[in-house]
């Protein structure tokens, strides 16, 4: 699984058939660069959504809740801003957002309920709805960009490139298929959902149906990655379901397994995509007493700054590796754990307990790989659980310690 | 309270009457600087230490423990390396650790059992131990140094100066010295006895009062630090009283707080040393239902590489402080929060919730002030607590990405 989208996957990347999108620069981004977007259907869609843990909760997601919670199968569109979240914004921000979903449902000849509505960007400022309403309008006229690949682009922020992924699975009804784009680079952190996503289908599933696989998904997914420890306010991943394909109860399990392939291919480009990671990091956590343990000792061991620091230096210092899984909280038992470098198992470190004699070159290597693999067993059990992360560069510094000014 | 040792401050340096110290270059080392040090007591000391919460822990700490289990009214002294942690290195670890507590007992004429041991260094390698038992043996020749300031140098890392503090306190029996020094600079993380350190005093107080002096101390102190959220296999704090000035027990009041200054003064230089750190940073943290609310919340932007970047580039990025304490764990209220910048709440950023207009120039330039002083009040209750971190430079990346090779 390809951890970028390249420019020429980019160029044919398109949503679930039913869907249409626009994108335009309205003036949120200072660089002047594609900032607001819509994804919308012509008929109503069924829609699911997940979102940040964050006790802090950015206005469109109050927003997109509520409209989740009152019409969850008449959705019809997206509409979603980069450079401002709108977060920690009070009354009015609430007021901001609803405008912003009442505007973008009448250009489409919704009701505001029927959009949700996603923002991005700095913290604490207030949205220009001038600029936005302006905007809003722009994208239903001649001047705004119809191709999805745009679309991608437009919700970007400090992401090195468009994220995109889709799949295809043959249902009961017929060829279906899952496509979507993500944006996401800091304030990273699992075991929540994390950045925003927009996914689109073509499958005729209900709401709840919906919600069930897209939480499978994400909790296999956009939930094991981290690239700062930091989770957003504004984090939402979004599914729409045109419904132009029919299926049956049959087809859940395929369609939640063909939707997570698509949720992981996001991940992983997000994790890889992280600010100043010059590669991605495969945590895999076998042995476990429980797949949550091996989630959370994963977690630990991608949250650190110095296991981080080290794959970026190529630093074969495993002692910290086994130091983060050490205060994971977890009663994992040193004298049981194993621990190699590589895809396959290539180098071995640790064995039950007692350091390897081991090739530093070849070890270092391995840490250059990209994806670079680290396999922890536990010896505790049979369960297991991936966890993706990238590495910390000092460009992780230089991007964060500027973002406003 | 300084968040330095200055060079004078430490050529005066003096541990508590009736304690000695020898230091010296042994090899452990790459640099060739002082990597081994003893401190010792002419009569039997009363005990206590404070040890990592990590379920990975180095032969030292395991051995100290049992030490202090045994002998907790007759230990004589501690033996320290720096270069090498003994950790994760099984049983020759055990036995290499034993050793080098046995060699060091002999040294002073004590049994094994009334001798303490600290490693700190790279972890994952096996001690030299024909390096450190002739290193031993210089303690006691000629060729050791015998200041303070010295044993406080060595054992240091990657610290980029050395920690020492002490505090007076007149007790029923007299005037009463508690001085100490400590070393750490990374995989610094709070809530659990953080770093190595060594503190003595002359006062006479049993083993029990001993340590819940030092925990009381240590919870407000080394526990309130982080620098990057790793936790050390090898922290440890230990506490030495030679018991030439007698007291009774109305006494442990002002003697706990007496050593809490002095845990403080060197927590606080140990955040302010963070590798790669240009500051200190305060987060006081008030308004909370309880100071362990008080405490994970500061602990929580304490751990949050955006804002310590933010931090770091001057720029009042607040929504980040915010973020932080919404994903604490804590049940915060963002329409109760308060915040402030400044060292006397000079700028205030967010009032309820609701954004506040400020002086951007005024604070940034607060920002850079050593110490960098944040305020968030919770509107929850009135309990508060203090925490330590440090700005996140790019220095860090650099330090750490290539520690071991």
């Amino acid at each position: 699984m390809p951890s970028i989208t390249t420019e020429a996957q980019l160029a044919a990347f398109s949503l679930a058939p039913g869907f249409r999108t626009a994108a335009t620069a309205c003036g949120l981004k200072k660089s002047g660069a594609l900032d607001l977007l819509m994804v919308w259907a012509d008929e109503p869609c069924a829609a699911a959504g997940v979102f940040t843990t964050n006790r802090v909760q950015a206005a469109p997601v109050l927003v997109d809740r509520d409209a989740l919670a009152h019409a969850p199968d008449r959705i019809r569109g997206v509409v979603a801003n980069a450079g401002c979240a709108n977060a920690v914004t009070g009354e009015r921000g609430m007021t901001d957002a609803k405008r912003m979903q009442s505007v973008a449902a009448r250009a489409v000849h919704a009701k505001p309920e029927e959009m949700l509505v996603l923002s991005t960007g700095v913290i604490g400022v207030f949205l220009d709805m001038d600029k936005l309403e302006r905007g809003i309008a722009t994208l239903h006229s001649g001047g705004a960009s119809a191709t999805h690949a745009d679309a991608a682009r437009a919700i970007c922020t400090t992401d090195t490139r468009a994220k995109v992924a889709s799949a295809t699975v043959e249902l009961s009804g017929g060829r279906v298929t899952i496509a979507g784009f993500a944006k996401g680079a800091g304030m990273i952190h699992p075991n929540m959902a994390t950045m925003l996503s927009v996914i689109t289908t073509d499958a005729d599933i209900a709401p709840a149906a919906l919600d069930r696989a897209l939480r499978a998904a994400v909790g296999e997914s956009f939930n094991r990655i981290s690239v700062d420890g930091d989770m957003s306010t504004n984090d939402t991943v979004l599914m729409l379901a045109s419904g132009q394909v029919g299926g049956s109860a049959d087809d859940e399990g395929p369609f939640t397994a063909a939707l997570a392939t698509v949720c992981k291919s996001l991940a992983r480009q997000i994790a890889r995509d992280g600010e100043g990671a010059t590669r991605l990091v495969e945590l895999r956590i076998t042995g476990a007493a429980t797949e949550a343990q091996a989630h959370r000792v994963g977690d630990s061991i991608a949250c650190s700054p110095l296991v981080k620091t080290a794959v970026h230096g190529n630093d074969p210092n495993w002692g910290r590796v086994l130091a983060a899984a050490g205060y994971s909280g977890e009663p994992i038992e040193p004298e049981r754990v194993r621990l190699w470098f590589g895809d396959a198992d290539d180098v071995q470190l640790l064995e039950r307990g007692l350091p390897v004699a081991f090739d530093a070159a070849r070890a270092s290597a391995l840490l250059q790989c990209d994806p670079c693999v680290i396999h922890l067993d536990l010896g505790l059990g049979d369960a297991q659980a991936i966890v993706w992360t990238c590495d910390f560069s000092a460009e992780y510094v230089r991007i964060n310690a500027d973002y406003t000014t």
